[in-house]
């Protein structure tokens, strides 16, 4: 039996990923941006077992059967079929971000699990290859395997859809956590709904492809006003393209409505900051590293809250035999 | 000196009217529907008077100045050209609703100027008349000419856009009151970015023209259920369109939005209740009439309300001389 353990975090988007072009490969409608967070590790260790007959999934010290168990047999598939083993897996995950609350913990997960089970079954992948596989299992995923800022570019196939690091101005993320229930609606099929259902979808596309454009050269730049307004923008364009759709669809609640009127009167005093929230309840504030506890000190009473930095990217901790 | 005295009451609109196609005939960007509410009526005197150099308005008793006095004047320059008179008049307006909290108070006000000044002025016009001379006081002011629900063709020129009744079915509105203080940006303004700033703002139209077609033919089919999702979605995809601006605009607040969740819980217990909102922060639920007290016990504590039903259109209440 080889074992691998991998490690990576959750990112937050600047620049939103939002509706697929190809469901089968993953493919994003647009490119996206973001930052990959210090805090909420995903630990997931994978045991290739010829003994078992399936794939197992334990996830946080319990046995998991169903969809989730599924989804990462059919993601191990793709890393059998590229390493030529039929061998089955134990992978156990250790999550330290609330799950399905619209932070992230699918990216962090699949960015993990890429990692693990590609060091175990022995394939040789650069980071542009992780980033890819990531994809497959999460389209997010493929951004968490990025140090600091990835840009995700959409790419044409599955070999031009892929992350990598981008230079970016010093950033502190003030994540807020308004609830950490699971959601509702999963971001797949709230996902599927707005492309089918939301008159303001090909709108959403065209207006991202433009705002990750200007986002880019604000990093360049080392702007971080502009940066933050594209953010917060695109942020409230993705909520609202999901608002859009038939029956609505709604993340924000009202304690994330008052947060987003709190950092807009924060901007007001003079403080830079910006909000964004992805498919969930939980605002997160994009600030000046050094105006971040300003930012909590905003929020506390509302939410409680913890404050990233730019984390480390996807990272083989473990491979026996090496 | 003639003088005549009118009232009109506020609409809110099923399915919305926000955008325009050509701003100095204020003719809209689509058709929209709306229910005449019997609550809150606006009462104005219009008082020719040749001695005056300019007209005056008196709002609640005080004089004003400024924009709200020459967008009047504005108003009463029409009533002039097409009356033949030079006279100047003084406007003494009561309103019942809280002024520009989204409760279309400038419906009402200028419904009732217009039957007002069109009979100080001995403009003999009819129902289409009063409510295309309406219409270019404030788009939605077309609505408030009409008695219980009316539909605001959109029309090609000043001639073909007014406002006429239809048939539907028997709703009540339960009209909350969660913040009446003036809104920072008025929908004149808002409109104007929204088209200019809103990537969404195209699909908005070519969706509220399907909303509109639909809404008619569940009102002829007394539907309350397919009107009430139809209204719930077309509000919804208005905030979203309004949201999406850049710089973002919100109109929706924290209580709102908590608001809009309630009713959705409320559907699930079998209620059938839908919610809208204008551009403002005052959810407004359509229900059975016979519903409307358990919609109103739902939301105290949190706003308070006042349920309304369908009411009278243009009433002109007195002309002197005769």
């Amino acid at each position: 039996m080889t074992h691998a353990i991998a490690r990576a975090h959750p990112n937050i988007a600047l620049v939103k990923y939002w509706g697929k072009r190809d469901a089968s490969a993953n493919l994003p409608a647009t490119g996206s941006l973001s930052m990959t967070l210090d805090v909420f590790p995903t630990t997931t260790t994978v045991t290739v077992d010829p003994v078992l007959a399936r794939d197992l999934l334990v996830l946080g010290g319990e046995e998991r059967d169903g969809v989730p168990r599924e989804r990462v047999e059919r993601f191990l598939d793709l890393v059998r079929a590229a390493s030529g083993s039929a061998a089955h897996a134990r992978v156990e995950t250790v999550n330290t971000v609330p799950s399905a609350a619209g932070l992230a913990s699918s990216a962090s997960g699949f960015a993990a699990l890429a990692g693990a089970a590609a060091a175990a079954y022995g394939l040789d992948l650069d980071e542009r290859g992780l980033s890819r596989l990531a994809r497959r299992g999460s389209g997010s995923a493929s951004r968490s395997v990025i140090p600091g800022f990835a840009v995700w570019h959409a790419g044409t196939d599955d070999e031009t859809s892929f992350a990598e690091q981008v230079p970016a101005p010093d950033l502190a993320m003030v994540v807020t956590m308004v609830d950490c229930r699971e959601k509702a609606v999963s971001s797949r099929e709230a996902m599927r709904r707005t492309v089918l259902t939301s008159p303001f979808y090909p709108a959403w596309v065209s207006s991202t492809r433009q705002s990750l454009e200007s986002a880019l050269s604000a990093c360049a730049a080392g702007d971080v006003e502009r940066l933050g307004r594209i953010a917060e923008t695109n942020a409230l364009r993705m909520h609202a393209v999901i608002q859009a759709c038939d029956p609505p669809l709604r993340y924000l609640s009202p304690a994330s409505v008052e947060i987003f009127d709190r950092i807009a009167a924060l901007r007001e005093r003079g403080i830079g900051a910006y909000a964004t929230a992805d498919a969930g309840p939980n605002v997160v504030v994009l600030t000046r590293p050094e105006d971040a506890t300003t930012v909590a000190a905003e929020i506390a009473g509302l939410a409680e809250t913890v404050t990233a930095h730019p984390g480390p990217g996807l990272q083989v901790l473990e491979r026996v035999p090496r």
